[in-house]
């Protein structure tokens, strides 16, 4: 497999569709072609060679869909930067990956000097933005314009596709290394299910374009024949806004996101007919948002896909059938059609249905490995199981039950406690709008069940109340041993809520951090 | 990819799923996969390795089913043979591939002796049928109650899932060498477009299992988590009585059996509303063949798939939807999700649409080659593009029509003909039921053009009436200069005309055979 089969058979079946929309900027499937192989033409006369590594740091735009395809249109690899980070956390992914060529847009051209004093790699930058050039960057429309098209060199199977930073919510961000065959194999796998994102249809970005959720959306779209319309971040109004101009049919949010838009003030003020498929992940969705989503996009149905970036990345499926059942909407549905999944114990071994676990997954869609990080790769990657991290337990149909991160597991007292669990007991008392549990350091019990806490608009609540509620719920060992109320909780760009931030005050100046 | 990965997605998500069905035999997923887990074992005790051969003789049962996932879950590789074969055929594809264990069932148990007076290599013979066991042979039901489970070897990727053995429609038939990645990844890519067969359905196999494309519609169902309906033989009343028993969604079939089901006397005696999805192949379905089945058939979709063995076998579809454009009721399709397709010349250049040269196809379907035939291989396959030996020509929105296999093309005074074309012109004269066209020797022109035409019951036509006609529809040169009238056309066992049989007595004794 190949990233840019599907653009050629585009080309070949439907050349003048839209391929890309941003804002006014409407380009047919021949048009985009032709520019992605005048901006390959472009790179490899700037010297990129095969495998070497191409970042973008930049909001979501039509440039984006361009750069994803010019880079391994010439054998290169991708490097999308994580909009959140800091000039220090971008300067390390440059460096970590030996990336020369830099893309960054108006929003990011401010911070390019910042990641210059930090990084001297630097030989290219390439500014898609529509400000003035920032000093010594080329601009994207004059590469494209003055650069003859090349040929395709068809790069696939288990080559390098890009290199792909995780979150970092510890330590130093790993560079995840995809090849065509890991991103197009989980493309395809998810999209044969035939209930992910309809064929043909208009697929609405509006999460960003660096995390590989929204890469493998884009991925999938593209094998389905699908028009890509971009919006620059996420915002409530301006996603309805564009659902409502492009009559879009899917789209990729998280639960968050989703909820957002249903509160919206301006959600009856559009035509949200159009949209047939919901693609969602990072966690459950909650029951009222559901509901209240379900009737604000009467034609959508709702599909929450589990994985990370590890597994390019899509290893279950929750259906639109499954969230008719109310017992399985927290789980993160059964395994794709390209991977198995299992749940083990350390050792590797499948442990017996219901009880918890690590997530396994294999398949195609498993990494090539962490870039530079041989140990941490034979660590993860274990003959051929990915091992996830993540804790979980599967039912006797096979449906996974994300319980939590294993690395957020509160060890109390020798016993072991899933934060999600926690979560999900506090999470159903009334005033309870969202939380976190967290292990904070006790002298006692090594680590204390500790929750912090937003309430709901108007509600009040005490803590001595949430423990009460949670006590009927779950073994006393789980209960928080302390509340935090906050005004908003962290939130990583993937919408996940930021624990290590929720950690860092209680553990500073501890001696074993929980990493 | 590997092929027994269904397998185990079905064993967790459906244990309790009927797996196959053979008329009163109901097996469920984990009855099936037990026994597939067992009778591995019992191969691997047989001495079978990775790698070696395992061939099947015998018609459609679930014991295909099992033989199909059995010898790769111990690594091994498959060899369905033909059953249309002759002792002589048989004995050449056991010794041309070094198959040393056969399985046969009671309906071949009698060519045993033949095949093995002409191949001393057989070692092991394992015996399907109900029948007494033919001397020397294994009771398959014993091997697989007599033997433990063994784990799968999830065996893929690049690795050898079967040598598949083409028609022989000319010379020795040659070994189609396919990987896991071969068959899984056209399997996939079919199911992907979302139109070709249902998921969760039944899935009847009535064409030979030995064919590829019977293999290929096998494993799109594994993937979709079909329950598998097999009856021994198509007759047109087995395949309707079966439709209506086992309330069957999707089938594979060739046109001809369609016109059979259609015309069947007693099609109006069973429930056919269930049937979802027909997938043919082998050749276009005519206009009143198409309009009879829709009525027989309401709730039926049909797709038409073109591709071959050495494609494992899908390159292009023809939606469900293109049969409601006129224009297209003669076209092949257009590339599948997992390939890219081109007309090229002799010179491996793509052609400008519209223009007819050799179809070419690209992606992971492409066969690993021909066994024990570097040189023929690397004639097909150039620089990763199977070159088919199928004339046709693409319009402008990726439609490709087949005109003619290439080596069918007749040259008659320096023109080339291509059979299709005059077979189409014949076709539309309303006293013609079938006809083949071919060229045979003619001392002016080299070759003439000749035709073979059966008439519609009932209906009168002369040879001059049929010239006349396509006169008016096609160049001069074209129009066929004899006319054979027949009962009967030879068809191969997957429904296409022997044009081999039609062509050998005007062929014998003359000097330049056509190949």
């Amino acid at each position: 497999m190949y990233l840019t089969q599907s653009l050629h058979r585009a080309l070949q079946h439907e050349p003048q569709r839209i391929a890309t929309i941003f804002g006014d900027r409407v380009r047919t499937v021949a048009e985009s072609a032709d520019r992605i192989a005048r901006l390959g033409g472009a790179l490899r006369a700037l010297g990129v060679r095969p495998g070497d590594r191409v970042a973008y740091l930049g909001l979501n735009s039509d440039r984006y869909h361009e750069y994803l395809f010019a880079v391994p249109w010439i054998g290169a690899a991708v490097n999308p930067v994580n909009i959140r980070w800091s000039p220090d956390e971008i300067a390390y992914s440059l460096t970590d990956s030996g990336t020369r060529v830099l893309f960054v847009d108006d929003a990011f051209a401010g911070v390019l000097d910042a990641v210059r004093a930090r990084f001297d790699g630097l030989s290219t930058v390439v500014f898609t933005g529509e400000a003035d050039t920032p000093p010594g960057a080329l601009r994207y429309e004059d590469l494209i314009a003055d650069t003859e098209p090349v040929p395709d060199t068809r790069t696939g199977g288990a080559e390098l596709l890009g290199v792909f930073y995780t979150g970092g919510t510890t330590g130093h961000p790993k560079g995840v290394m995809l090849s065509h065959d890991n991103l197009v194999g989980s493309a395809m796998g998810t999209l044969s299910t035939g209930y992910v994102v309809s064929h043909g249809g208009r697929v609405l970005h509006a999460a960003p374009m660096f995390h590989l959720a929204a890469i493998g959306m884009w991925s999938i779209g593209n094998l389905a024949g699908a028009t890509h319309a971009f919006i620059p971040v996420f915002t409530p109004a301006g996603t309805l806004e564009a659902i409502g101009a492009h009559s879009i049919t899917d789209a990729l949010l998280v639960p968050t996101m989703i909820q957002m838009l249903v509160d919206d003030p301006t959600v009856h003020e559009h035509d949200l007919s159009s949209v047939t498929n919901f693609l969602y992940g990072a966690s459950p969705i909650s029951e009222s948002v559901l509901q209240r989503a379900r009737k604000v996009f009467p034609a959508a149905g709702f599909t929450q896909a589990y994985g990370m970036t590890e597994l390019s990345p899509v290893a279950t499926l929750l259906s639109p059938t499954d969230h008719d059942d109310p017992g399985l909407r927290r789980a993160a549905g059964r395994a794709a059609p390209h991977v198995e999944v299992r749940i083990v114990d350390p050792e590797g071994t499948e442990v017996p249905r219901g009880t918890v676990g690590e997530v396994a997954v294999h398949g195609d869609n498993v990494m090539l490995g962490y870039w530079g990080k041989p140990e941490a790769t034979a660590e993860a990657v274990r003959e051929g199981w990915m091992h996830t991290g993540d804790g979980g337990y599967m039912n006797d149909d096979g449906y996974v039950f994300i319980v939590d991160r294993l690395k957020d597991m509160i060890i109390t007292g020798g016993e072991n406690v899933y934060s999600a669990e926690v979560e999900n007991a506090l999470a159903k008392h009334p005033a309870v709008a969202a939380c976190a549990v967290i292990g904070v350091p006790d002298e006692r019990w090594g680590e204390r069940v500790h929750a912090v806490v937003m309430l709901r608009a108007g509600s009040e609540c005490t803590a001595a109340e949430l423990t009460e509620h949670c006590r009927e719920l779950i073994a006393n060992y789980k209960v928080p041993r302390s509340v935090d109320f906050t005004d908003a909780l962290p939130m990583s760009a993937a919408g996940k809520i930021l624990k290590r931030a929720l950690r860092q005050p209680y553990w500073e100046g501890v001696a074993t951090e929980v990493s």
